[in-house]
């Protein structure tokens, strides 16, 4: 049997390359300098060197600041201690001791920049003995880091709260790790922007993106314009006040804010207060709907630039990053098809095409920007040779861009693949690397052009109930991407740190995981607890349509004031049960069909699922909340049915009749297939077993 | 067959009173008025009468303010919005209209008292039809308490989010209906202190009674004596400027504030700044164990009340509420007894005892409080036929004293009974009324004196983060209690209703259901999602020891530094699950055990108890937190066998031998002992199903 068992096993590594994952995962989890501990740090530092035992944390444990210190290190520590306390509910009550003699010894060489920069030293050093602990930085930001770092070493252990014995080396790969919001399509109240900085800081990310304005909402008070917010928002706009507590908020915890103000494009709602600015008359209403509009600035009249002028002036000093985002994405051309005026323009100046229309409105606008002190960034359809070289290209499209930027002596980042809105598992976002693709060509010089990375979350299905479901925990796959070395790549590793960093996320104030049981709540109204937990299994295994296809699949045009009341706006975009069922088939399947554990428990899942639509029912009756999921609920249940066949086919060891798996496999298809907007996460691994049940395969060839 | 289940349908009623609660429900859910809908309010109003159909919600719904208004009702109405749209999640945005064309129209006759009083006028009623919905109230108080019966009227159905129509007159049985927050033994963040004000409004509780010294922590600013908050507070207390908006929030959701400083004793952390004050000359230091100390004010000294007349006069102009609270609860007097000039005083004085001591310290404090305004209140221990009628009594030591009180011509509110630290379940809570007991005989004008009641929570085992889940939801009983007709007062009709409540309170921002989640997910550390959902099955089984044996059955003598991240202090203190397992095996035997969904839902969880011990078991290698509960887990498992087996015996309707019966009872027996200071919830109810195995009762004689 051991041989069979070795000839399948490889029989499989062909066909699936499980081993490969698995053989890189051993590979990765061995550094050179040592075993690797088992330790849930994300994302995963440079170097980590296990000691031996672990420094005990009780309410004798204190912090000491030496070397350099400012008000934001001690607002620091005093937040690493809160933290710390609240995760084991030891009282740290001011424990910031002056002397020597604390249990955590941090020392700082030197203040950074006073506005953070790009490229700052962000690196760190920690020990952790059983005797104490000494965090070292050349700068306050890698201070802050390194309290994160220690903050996640600490956990239950068989004896106590401790923290392993560990020496740390670290320092980010990219400098530039960010998080875009979008604040325009749905507005983000500050309490939700707050929670997520902290998130932020607890996954090291260090660039907060802003985006501002857009066809639906213009967010900030401008007191130069004030028609931009008064007539431009429905009253849901930041004061400026406001913008500064969030910039002095982010900063304390080493996080950069760049805004973005979307032009020439998706600026509908500047023109409602000053429609002068658009290149057709208006006038103009905020929009409502989803998609990429008509309404653009009109590049060919001073009066435009006149104002913008005006206004980055007045934002430039809101914000004090270095960068200003003046987005330049999808500009459809139409109003400047249209404007004669426009049109007589473009001829008399020989701009030959819209991309180059658009090309002159940013090197009209650079300057301008330049002028105010800020560097210009903006997205990839900015780029074009004839602007200086200080700007800066968000790749959203494609790598390609994003590389050909850098060939031409731009820096880039890399949003292309990191779109979280898209509904892309935490493993395929993680697979994403800034140097990869065309950019892995790119010389060494070239490549330092590549900044970093930056998540996006675009807000047409965001509100501030769903927004942090639909952010963590899969961003912590990008944060790790983008700080940890290249060869940190194992799905199965992040995954499992994943599920640990998510719960602890809550802690921090982040609802990913308690909203989602809320949101189900809602939809459930007075369910019993049975009735309740019947909806939990089936939404647990359910996911929202992939991808740019949640607008085609709705049963109505979706606009800004549709309630995200269903289940799709409730249910994460990667379900974790639905993933760690798809992993108990491959487990099952990987040997041979013989991990009677595995079999059991699948039919156990099974027989759930098989029943499941019988108890959820009464509910589908009385809530037309529930009654819309209805017939995924049946959906589950056939699945449920299928599998069980599929177990008792290979209980029998006899491959099951090609009638069958074809009957089944034609199911299963149907069953694939969007309904109520949500996918049934695990026809896929379903239909998997019923393959190895019909194949003369692993699974049958095992006595 | 019919004949013999009704024989043995009625040896159960004459067994145990089941059909009488049966019929009690029957009676209660059909007043005169008409048939009562089946509807999620809590508490219960006065008088409902069922409409026909629903008002929809939709994004056009919108609030009308008539006739008097105020700032605090727009601010109601803001809120009231702001929670309608987070639990439907449509949009209802600044909807308050100024004309009659709102879907709600309120109209409130006029303003209540600038400073709420006790007795002032609560009544609403609201009037809810397919077209629209009416809400009146003579004052403020009642459209608020109006606006929350709407909210909680607001549910999915079966094609939309709505509210049934309805026609509501409501009115609250008593005026004083409170709940008292201990901050003094562990301190209490502004934060939650505010959402507990949010939970009590949702409620319509009215009094906030605020504990805010004791031995162990003097929490308040005093400008006229500074030591007391910066040598009793361990830096823990609230500044005038915290109070104050605190006292503003609470007025906002119409409740009073009463603060509360205890004296003559439970005044250590007094002492610490100003030792004079004491009867042993000290020094002193803040507390940190729990318990009845010797140190008291010294009564005799005229230094005290010139000490308090100074610090009352600056409480007095701090806190608005026209009651101002003294404490006065358990002097142990070992102080008096031992300071000679004391008993040379009383020798002189002709003060017979200690109790006449605290008498005479009482009658000099009286006036005291009444010259800056204010009526004392304090607990039955000051109670005393020389105090003049304004004072009123607040009893926890039994509803007795209350009806004395009442009796001599003194207002008294009762805390006898809901005292929510004691663990009590809900339903005994829910059983006790301030009109019974000795009060039952008081005559009609004696029973006016019985102001209300408040529940309290004592917090030496209570901090920030299990406060919550030890105050709601079974403080709603309470409420209900103090506000509904004495007649409303079914268990099973309350339960149903509490666990809607309990959902809907979390939505507000209490944390009583995630705090256990996050607690169980510290004490598990890094476990797998298998292990963790064994701890959850476990400890869903669990409540802490109940009454006042939580000290005496510590591991080590506990102080307000130890550590609450035991899984004593995650547990609720009434399990949910667990009083629903009692229900089913009630359920089971109540129809001679023929009920074979229930039975098959026993079998299910007994098996799954007895499996979860080693599904827990590597869990509790790893952390001590589990370790600590493993022999609990074993218990578990033991009563999932002990469950099959008389599941077995059952199902062959043969009674059980009697030696078999001995043996699980006697197991049982020791299963019910507390163990890490838990107690296995569901052992009664095993034991129950024995009894009912071996007995010849119903369970054996249907077949």
């Amino acid at each position: 049997m051991v041989q069979s068992f070795l000839q399948n096993f490889v029989h499989y590594f062909a066909l699936r390359g499980f081993l490969l994952i698995l053989l890189g995962a051993l590979l990765i989890s061995k550094p050179a300098g040592g075993q690797q501990p088992a330790l849930n740090l994300m994302p995963r530092p440079s170097s980590v060197q296990a000691g031996t035992g672990s420094l005990r944390l009780d309410s004798s444990f204190s912090v000491a600041l030496t070397g350099y210190s400012e008000p934001r290190l001690e607002r620091g520590v005093e937040r690493f201690l809160e933290r710390l306390a609240r995760q084991t509910a030891i009282s740290l009550n001011s424990k910031v001791a002056k002397s020597g003699q604390a249990t955590l010894l941090i020392r700082t060489d030197h203040a950074s920049k006073e506005i953070q920069e790009v490229g700052e030293d962000e690196s760190y050093s920690l020990e952790v003995t059983p005797a104490g602990a000494k965090l070292a930085a050349p700068t306050p930001l890698g201070t802050l880091h390194g309290l994160q770092t220690f903050v996640q070493l600490v956990d239950v252990s068989s004896d106590s709260l401790a923290a392993p014995a560990v020496t740390i080396q670290d320092r980010p790969r990219f400098p530039w790790r960010g998080l875009m919001i979008d604040s325009a399509r749905h507005f983000t109240p500050l309490d939700v922007i707050r929670r997520n900085l902290d998130g932020m800081e607890a996954l090291k990310l260090d660039v907060f993106h802003w985006h501002l304005s857009d066809n639906q909402g213009f967010r900030v008070e401008s007191k130069s314009f004030p028609k931009l917010q008064e007539l431009g928002s429905a009253g849901l706009y930041y004061t400026q006040v406001e913008i500064r507590d969030v910039i002095a908020y982010a900063r304390d915890r080493g996080i950069r804010v760049v805004p973005e103000f979307d032009m020439p494009g998706h600026s509908t709602s500047w023109f409602v207060g000053y429609p002068e600015l658009a290149s057709a008359p208006g006038p103009y209403e905020i929009e409502r709907r989803w998609g990429v509009f008509d309404a653009a600035m009109d590049p060919t009249k001073e009066s435009t630039y006149k104002f913008l002028d005006r206004f980055i002036e007045e934002m430039a000093k809101l914000f004090p990053d270095q960068f200003f985002h003046v987005g330049g994405d999808e500009v459809n051309g139409k109003q400047w098809d249209a404007n004669k005026e426009i049109q007589e323009f473009m001829r008399a100046h020989g701009i030959q095409n819209n991309q180059a229309l658009q090309a002159y409105f940013n090197k009209r606008l650079q300057p301008i920007v330049e002028k105010h002190g800020k560097s210009m960034i903006g997205w990839d359809e900015i780029l074009d040779p004839t602007l200086p070289k200080d700007i800066t290209v968000q790749s959203w499209r494609g790598q390609a861009s994003l590389a050909a930027a850098a060939k031409q002596g731009y820096r880039g980042i890399l949003s292309n693949g990191y779109y979280l809105d898209l509904g892309w598992p935490a493993s395929r976002h993680y697979a994403v690397d800034p140097i990869s693709g065309d950019a892995a060509n790119l010389s060494p010089e070239e490549q330092k052009r590549i900044l970093g990375g930056e998540s996006c979350i675009w807000a047409e299905y965001v509100d501030a109930q769903n927004i942090d479901s639909r952010i963590w925990p899969r961003n912590a796959s990008i944060a790790e991407r983008l700080w940890s070395p290249a060869d940190v790549r194992d799905p199965a590793s992040m995954y499992a740190r994943l599920d640990f960093v998510a719960t602890r996320l809550e802690w921090l104030g982040l609802t990913h995981k308690t909203s989602y049981w809320q949101m189900l709540h809602r939809i459930a109204g007075a369910a019993t607890p049975d009735e309740f937990a019947a909806l939990h299994t089936l939404t647990d295994q359910l996911e929202p349509v992939k991808d740019y296809t949640r607008e085609q699949t709705a049963p109505a045009e979706p606009t800004s004031l549709t309630p995200m009341n269903r289940v799709v706006d409730a249910v994460p975009l990667e379900s974790a049960a639905g993933r760690r069922f798809g992993e108990l088939v491959d487990k099952f399947i990987a040997v041979s069909c013989l991990d009677t554990d595995a079999g059991a428990r699948l039919r156990r899942q099974f027989t759930a699922w098989r029943d499941n639509d019988g108890r959820l029912e009464p509910l589908a009756k009385r809530s037309f909340l529930v009654r819309e999921v209805a017939e995924r609920s049946r959906d589950l249940s056939a699945l449920g049915t299928i599998g069980l066949a599929a177990l008792d086919a290979i209980a029998k060891r006899q491959p099951a009749p090609g009638s069958w798996k074809t009957r089944q496999l034609a199911t299963i298809e149907q069953l694939k297939k969007q309904k109520a907007q949500l996918l049934l996460l695990p026809a896929p691994a379903v239909q998997k077993l019923v393959e190895a049940a019909a194949a003369g395969g692993p699974c049958m060839a095992a006595k």
